[in-house]
Parts: structure tokens; C-alpha cells; sequence
């Protein structure tokens, strides 16, 4: 039996947002647009259905005005956004891709897609069987970006102390610490972010919005490593609290990405310390150590989720319509844990 | 015969500047004390003619409160300047050290000292046969701080480029990549000092003064390796000028040195890009490199400099009179080359 198109709904980037994206503005959902699945010219490619996309931080990086010097090309107006995603193969004119395949790479906002770089998705087989969600989140670019920096950049040492912010990377890496040995300072937005924290080992838990991070750091450091997503005034902190020699990833500076004319950064101040204690600062992103830790990373990571070994937790917006208000709010950080878009209910 | 008492004159730190040091208040020139050299008690250690001291940027670092958080100590207000330098022994009671032995370390801005920690200071045997003032120079802390920083930090690669300001520590790198075949874009505040770092193999010299490195970067970049003796904007511009996976090594921040509350420091703007660039920013103070590599730096440096195949410009300030002058100089630039002292006539 021949079915009748079905809607494609997607997440369109519609506007650049000055400051904060605006849930009502800076995407819109549409679902003025069909699809033929039994039908429509696969092109020797093959046809998907978009189980979960990821929504990042790092996305808001890409909401600009296209700019010569900027490393990953801006979203384009009218055009879905595109991230990190899992789908299944619904049909398939190549060879390498079999139906019912699930598979893990850069897909659309979209519920279904039709692809062709075979060589740009990782058919996942989830011996572990863990939720297909956790390939966006602790088993994807969160996980990878902690995984693969921990391992390049931290020269983790027992005994010594590590200060990070909790997110979907930063919990990630708390754990990485504590199975290392170190002593975790760790920072949170909210008690219940504190909570999950301190569960899943930090030594030190705090709520910056409550306490004052300097604070923390003049009692509870000096730190060895500082694992950065922040920027800014919490950067200016851990230069402050740095040990001799110590080592900074850089993995984001969410503060400066908000900014507007009337709302500068803040701009840390404190970056001369880097000569008088021997400091090192590398920054990163995940595609850059792909290569070199991506078969370690499956090899070990969702067995050790499967386990219990490494806990996480998941924010799920069920459906594209709430993905402006995600988008948000991974920016403002009123997100409970990993935020993951649900683009199909059926797995 | 028994000499009477000679005059041991100093240069004592007077007074903690709002900005840049002022000749006529920093330092003082006190010529008030004397010392018998045939009976003044050693106390089993050795009396040292200070001949060279070396005049540096960084001692500005040290000319301020007392701070807990800071690794150098500050200087005490009415003691005399202490910087590396070269001397020669005239007595000793400790068999470690012989008459007319020249010795390099860490010496007081003083015609005369009586010292006692020999393991503070080398026993420079000067087979080369170069100047005695080039131990305070080329073949001291500035020549150290870049052969040091350019073997531990730079990663340099054949073809790469790298940009560097001029100076003594700076004009020791450009020789240094040239050698390793990289091409070198390189800034000086005069244009006597462009002529010779052009004249040492700079493919691209310029004043800063009069082009602005932003334009000259665009142009000639993007760089490698950017050698940091600046910071603020220069800092800036090379972040924006950098390459994937430029290093960045900090050497210094001169441009921080001398802000007051009036004349604020420019901050860098451009640290986001270490994350989507991959950079690696590190800082560095010669001690710390100084046991891997200073037996290699002495088997190496002097005999090359006798061949002149490391060339090197001085700027002699003769007499302890013109140390609080010589301070100025190194902050603003007027120092037409490496600035040492020249603390006694004979040698």
C-alpha cells in the first residue's frame, strides 16, 4: 500500500539574535512542508527519520552574521539548524546503509531527511543497550568533547584539584576526575544542579549564584586544573586560585556569547598570571581529537554508562515546536541536564 | 699596604610608581656608604666588584606593595635593585670560589657585595672570549628567556610563521626561527630598530608606531607562533592573526605594566579563539626552564656569539647614576638595545 506524504516539520533559523536568542524569533517551527516516504528520489542516498538532534551552547556561536575569520559557518536564514543527531534509516539506495539502521552525525532539525556522505555518520549498535538519547548526550559530542579533552589537555594527576562548571560536559568530567583521584571544585546554577553534583562525586559543590566563586577558590583551592566553559569573571577567578603550572581547557566561554553594545563582557583581567605561574591555557573542540580517541571513546564509554559508571541527566523537549525556548535556555542555563530535542516519538 | 675605605654606592628602590617608574623618585642613586676592601669581615664568604648588571623590563613587576598572591617578591623600599649580573671576586674565605673569578647570578645594584650562597652563581669561564657585558645580555636571562622558551614552548616548524616584537629577548628569537627556517614578521618601536632586526633575517619589519600590526598581520599572517613580550591589543591582533593550532608563547605583557586608575590597560578582547582555533597559550619565567636546558645553553650560545652568528645591540648605561633613566627606558622603548649597567669602569 502506497501511503500519502506525510508533514516534514522542521526548526528553521529565521533570525540573528541580538544578545540572548529569543524563543519566539530566532527559530521558527514549520510544518508547511510534506514528504513522500515511499517515493521520494533517495538520489542514491538514503532516507532517515530524525530520532533526536542535540541542542548546545555552542549553536548560538553559529546564529551570526557570516564572517570571513569565524571557524564553523553561520547558520543560514530560512535553512534548518543542524547539529549532532540520531536517526534511523528508513530506506536506503546505498549499499552502506541498511534500513533500520541507526546512525549518528550532523543531521537537520528536521523529522526526515534524505543524505548522502555516508562517511559522515557512525552507524551505532548499541550492544549496550542504552536509550538511543544517550547517543546526543553523554555518548555524543557532551561526552566526546569530556572524554577527548580530558585525555589530550588535562595532564591530570592524583591529588591534585580540578575546578569546573557542571553542564553535560562539565558532569562528565567530574567523573573523569574523581575515577583519576583529584579533588573536583565544582560549580552550578541551581541546589538541584548542586545535588547532582555532589552525587556523582564533586568534593566541593557550590552554586554561584549563591556564593561568590573567589571565594570558593581562595578556600578550597589553589586549582591544577580548570576546566572552562564559562569565560569571563570565573576565568579571571581561576587565574586567580592557579597553581604553579596549572592547565586550562578552554571548552567554552559561555559568558561572552550573549553579549550586546549595552551589554559588553565582562573581560578577564587576570591573564598576565599566565607567565609569572607557568600557566597553560589550550582550547579546543571535540572534531579536533576525533580522529585520535573516537574508536576509544565507543569502545568505553556506553558500556560504562550501561553500568551505571557514569551518570548524567537529560532535559527532553518532545517535539521541534520547543526548540526556540531550548535554545534559550542551554544559553541561560535553565536547563536541568543535557538538552536533547525528541524529533519522532517512534524509535 | 692597607687601602683606605672606597665609596659603595647603590641604587635603591625609593619609592613604589603609579605608572611608569620616574627617573628622579623610583630610584635613588645614594653614594653615602664605603667599604674597607682588605678587612671588611666576609663572614666566610666573598667579596664580589659588581661589574654588569642587567636592566629588564620584568623588574618593574617587582616595584609595588607586598602581595601575597604575587611569586616574585617586591623590592623593599631603601634596599638596592637586585638583578642577574656579572662580577668579579676579590676575596673569598670560601674555596669554592677563587680570586678573579667572574661570577653570574643574581647581584645588587651595588659597586661592592659580600655574598655567601655559591650555589646561586656560575663561575663564567668565558672561553669564548666575548665581552663580559654579553653575560648580562645576549648570553644571560634575555638570551636564556628565548632559547628556553623557543625549545620548551614554540613547537616551531620549518615554513611556519612567527611574529615577535623586537627587543634583547626578542631579536634572540628571530635568529633563532630563522635558523630553523620559519619566516618571521617582526615589530620594533623605531626604525633604527627595524633596520636591524631586518638586518638579523626578518622577512617583515616593521614600526609599530607607524603601521598597525592588525594591517600587517592580515597581510602577512596568518601566524604560527606568536612570542608575547606585549600583551593587551599586539596580543589581540595576533589572536585574531593566529592559525589552527598556533602556540602562543607569553614571555611578557609589557603593555600591562604601567596602567593607573587614569590609564586603564587595553584587555584582550580575542580569547574566545583559543577554543575554535586550538590554540595553546602558554606562559613562562626563565627559572623554570633553567635546569633542563642551561648546560646546553652555555656550550651553545657564547661560542656562537663570538662567531657572530648571533648578533645583539647594547645600550650601556655607564654608572649607577643612570640606573632610575635606564628604568624608564626599558618600559617606554627609548633603550636602543639590550639596557645593562655598567656598575665599575675596570673590569
Amino acid at each position: 500500500m502506497h501511503m500519502a506524504p506525510v508533514r516534514n516539520a522542521r526548526s528553521v533559523f529565521n533570525e540573528v539574535p541580538i544578545g540572548l536568542p529569543d524563543p519566539g524569533r530566532t527559530v521558527k517551527y514549520d510544518d508547511s512542508q510534506t514528504i513522500d516516504l515511499d517515493d521520494v528520489d533517495l538520489g542514491g542516498g538514503f532516507l532517515v527519520k530524525v530520532l533526536y538532534v542535540s541542542m548546545d551552547p555552542y549553536l548560538r556561536n553559529r546564529m551570526r552574521e557570516p564572517s570571513p575569520k569565524n571557524l564553523r559557518p553561520p547558520f543560514i536564514i530560512g535553512d534548518p539548524l543542524v547539529n549532532f543527531g540520531i536517526g534511523v534509516v528508513l530506506r536506503s539506495e546505498n549499499p552502506e546503509m541498511k534500513v533500520d539502521d541507526h546512525i549518528y552525525g550532523f543531521l537537520p532539525f528536521q523529522e526526515y531527511a534524505i543524505l548522502k556522505e555516508t562517511k559522515a555518520f557512525r552507524v551505532i549498535s548499541n550492544e549496550a543497550n542504552i536509550p538511543w538519547s544517550a547517543y546526543v548526550g553523554v555518548c555524543s559530542m557532551p561526552g566526546q568533547t569530556a572524554y577527548y579533552g580530558w585525555r589530550a589537555l588535562a595532564e591530570a594527576k592524583k591529588g591534585e584539584t580540578l575546578f569546573v562548571s557542571a553542564g553535560p560536559v562539565g558532569s562528565f568530567v567530574i567523573q573523569l576526575a574523581k575515577h583519576e583521584g583529584l579533588k573536583v571544585i565544582a560549580s552550578a546554577g541551581s541546589d538541584e544542579k548542586v545535588q547532582f553534583i555532589k552525587s556523582i562525586g564533586a568534593d566541593v559543590a557550590f552554586n554561584y549564584k549563591k556564593e561568590l566563586t573567589t571565594e570558593i577558590l581562595d578556600k578550597e583551592g589553589p586549582i591544577n586544573i580548570y576546566w572552562d566553559h564559562v569565560g569571563g569573571e570565573t576565568l579571571d577567578a581561576a587565574l586567580d586560585a592557579a597553581a604553579h603550572f596549572a592547565r586550562f581547557v578552554e571548552c567554552g566561554m559561555m559568558s561572552q556569547n550573549n553579549a550586546t553594545p549595552e551589554n559588553p563582557p565582562y573581560i578577564p583581567k587576570n591573564l598576565q598570571l599566565v607567565i609569572g605561574k607557568t600557566l597553560t591555557i589550550r582550547g579546543f573542540v571535540v572534531t579536533v581529537f576525533e580522529d585520535q580517541y573516537k574508536e576509544d571513546f565507543y569502545a568505553e564509554i556506553p558500556s560504562r554508562v550501561a553500568k551505571g559508571e557514569l551518570k548524567y541527566v537529560e532535559d527532553v523537549t518532545v517535539g521541534l515546536e520547543g526548540v526556540g525556548q531550548a535554545l534559550l535556555n542551554v544559553q541561560t542555563g535553565a536547563n536541568r541536564g543535557k538538552s536533547v530535542i525528541r524529533v519522532s516519538q517512534s524509535q
